[in-house]
């Protein structure tokens, strides 16, 4: 399964005996387990923020083929700390992808009928460039001298990806969270490349209290001395400690009260009376001491702090006068918005103003509040009405690009 | 303003070269600047874990004076990093009383008219018994040797300190969130020594999104290499970054999402364009750091560990059966119940909950739902309505009481 570690990850662990989990990390971003492209030094990437990387490349995956005519794919935006590995066993954590409720054959995007991309962002972790890769000038991680990213940053690369792959016209764009910014910068940035955009739970802007809440798991993650100033690949630690509590923290906001009510109360682990220690007593601590325990074993400490800060420097709006509508002007995209009752991180009304702006602009746009006690993870999870809404209006866009009907 | 150290603290700074800021926190909790009560070895204080703890002693403030009759006094209950410092000038941080807004001469709970008294609770820093105190079997601050806490300990202790000033029933007894809670406790466990009671933005127990809060700040002091297993004030070093961290990851918990927007939106710190740094470059992100710093100036990393269990562990209606109603079973107690319609971390329904046990318990019950969107936080702030309710209801408190009518 394991790839042969490129020559720069090589030059790191001969040359300061990085420990065996860090050279796996580093391994994982140069020599990612799965489809990869890369662009030389003579096609550099540049970002917002004025600098450009080179070499360069993009991890991804692919599900389904791609018709003759080039009309059914669709590519698929992940999360925070989500990656390519959409409907494919994790090559890390050897468990399902993160959305094979949703894509796959038969399902609701249907790899049977559509060519599914999904590429790990630029500044992620798992083979797209970024801050655990081997900076060039120097042979070694760029850790905190990577440049900061931007959720257009994100998409741009995924236009780069599709232009490598030969594809115009997106049948459609989708995605969660901050997979959901990256469809609406996609609609904007793109709009000819667009024909149909899906995002969910998701909003134009991160609002105060989600930017204190990603503050917070920063400074979990800068606090912990075995971060080193993000040179722990260098110096052989890792912040897991931080970067658990980070996760942990960010973990509570992804449910609603109702769910975690639902899921544990009051209950004690293990036994029924309080033990007056600081062990796990509540099954909800248990709970989320495993969540952050088994997120540091997959995910690289310093790509939380970049994707962290893209996610709150997303302002749609900033980028047009401050009026979101004109971020639409003229779209001929066709758009599904979707929110979730009990979504606290990215509530009902950050979705309304995506589709009051799209209303303003006169696009085509259809929107559903889905009511589940799920919280803001509701997208990731069993959700039939979520289910039954994606799959409609894909099903939809098909027909209106011509595609043969889904076979029933 | 400093008191002399005692014996114990002494023994201490000498012993193992304690540095200074550390052999303050040991002088607060063992010479604390305010007014003490100590009991010695044959007069022990027995904790709901079944440890006795003696040497044991409470640190308290007071204000206004106490009427021949003993019946003007009313007791505040502080909350989680409060402390009995309500209304005077805080001998740690030298800024204005947690509550100088609500209790003063002219004020709601007015200092003319009642004596007014907050103790320090048992598992505090600022001079009642905690885990910062001297434990006399070591000669050394208890650290994680010291048992673990109840609120009904916490109210037990006030029980104990009411008995030495001769003070049989209160004419009130008030707090918000974790005061709160003590104020149904003391409603609860002394229905004969509460004449009102006045618990605000608060629950009967605390819910499953509660403890998870909680529990990741606990992890956050944990994860600190400096904590040291709790034993810091012995080797030396202190959590810091640990509980800034918890301590701005609560904070959230303490605003809406409306007023982080009103008072920072996304607005960034001196400057109008992001850095694509991990400095603060949002002013929220600023003001965050901010209160994480100064919070561990004040507050000793072990009590935050102690008071935010205690707070998790409690369940009023569990001792009565499961049945709310139960613990309020022929009390004689007026009520005023309030909430604040933004307060996400004690909602208005945890507020009804209460009133509903009461109804049920035939109760005298007053309840208001406050209108602001200052979320939890609002019962320690400018909240006109709140000051209106509270003296309102004292008034009408002290006159079925028999007490001479307010000047005005």
């Amino acid at each position: 399964m394991l790839g042969s570690p490129g020559p720069g990850s090589q030059m790191v662990e001969a040359q300061l005996n990085v420990k065996p989990d860090f050279s796996a990390r580093v391994q994982e971003s140069e020599q990612p387990r799965s489809q990869v492209v890369r662009f030389g030094p003579e096609q550099p990437f540049r970002l917002d923020a004025g600098v450009e990387l080179a070499p360069f490349q993009i991890a991804y995956q692919t599900y389904g083929t791609l018709n003759p005519e080039r009309t059914n794919a669709v590519l698929i935006c992940h999360a925070l700390t989500g990656d390519q590995h959409v409907a494919n066993t994790h090559p890390v954590t050897g468990k399902p992808g993160w959305w094979e409720t949703m894509v796959g054959p038969g399902r609701p995007i249907d790899t049977e009928r559509y060519f599914v991309i999904c590429a790990n962002v630029v500044g992620g972790c798992m083979g797209t460039t970024g801050p655990s890769s081997i900076d060039p000038a120097s042979g070694l991680p760029y850790g905190l001298g990577f440049p900061g990213v931007t959720v257009r940053d994100m998409v741009r690369a995924q236009a780069v990806l599709l232009d490598h792959l030969g594809i115009g016209m997106l049948l459609a764009v989708a995605g969660g969270s901050m997979g959901g910014m990256q469809v609406l910068q996609w609609a904007a940035s793109y709009p000819e490349r667009v024909f149909a955009a899906l995002p969910i739970a998701t909003a134009t802007r991160h609002s105060a209290q989600n930017i204190a809440f990603h503050e917070v798991g920063r400074q979990a993650v800068m606090a912990d001395p075995d971060w080193r100033q993000g040179r722990y690949l260098l110096e052989g630690t890792s912040p897991r400690r931080g970067l658990a509590v980070a996760r942990m923290g960010a973990h509570i906001t992804y449910l609603s009260d109702a769910a975690l009510h639902r899921k544990f109360g009051r209950r004690f682990q293990d036994r029924d009376n309080p033990t007056f220690s600081f062990d796990a007593d509540f099954q909800v601590e248990s709970y989320l001491r495993h969540q952050g325990i088994t997120f540091v074993e997959r995910f690289d400490a310093n790509s939380y702090l970049y994707l962290t800060r893209a996610m709150d420097y997303f302002d749609l709006a900033a980028d047009y006068d401050g009026v979101l509508a004109n971020a639409f002007k003229g779209t001929k995209t066709r758009f599904c918005v979707i929110s979730f009752t009990s979504d606290w991180l990215f509530p009902t009304p950050e979705s309304r103003a995506i589709v009051h702006a799209l209303n303003a602009a006169a696009a085509r746009v259809s929107f559903a509040e889905i009511d589940t006690d799920k919280g803001h993870d509701a997208f990731l999870l069993d959700e039939p009405e979520l289910f039954a809404i994606v799959r409609g209006f894909l099903e939809s866009a098909a027909a209106a690009r011509g595609l043969a009907a889904a076979r029933r």
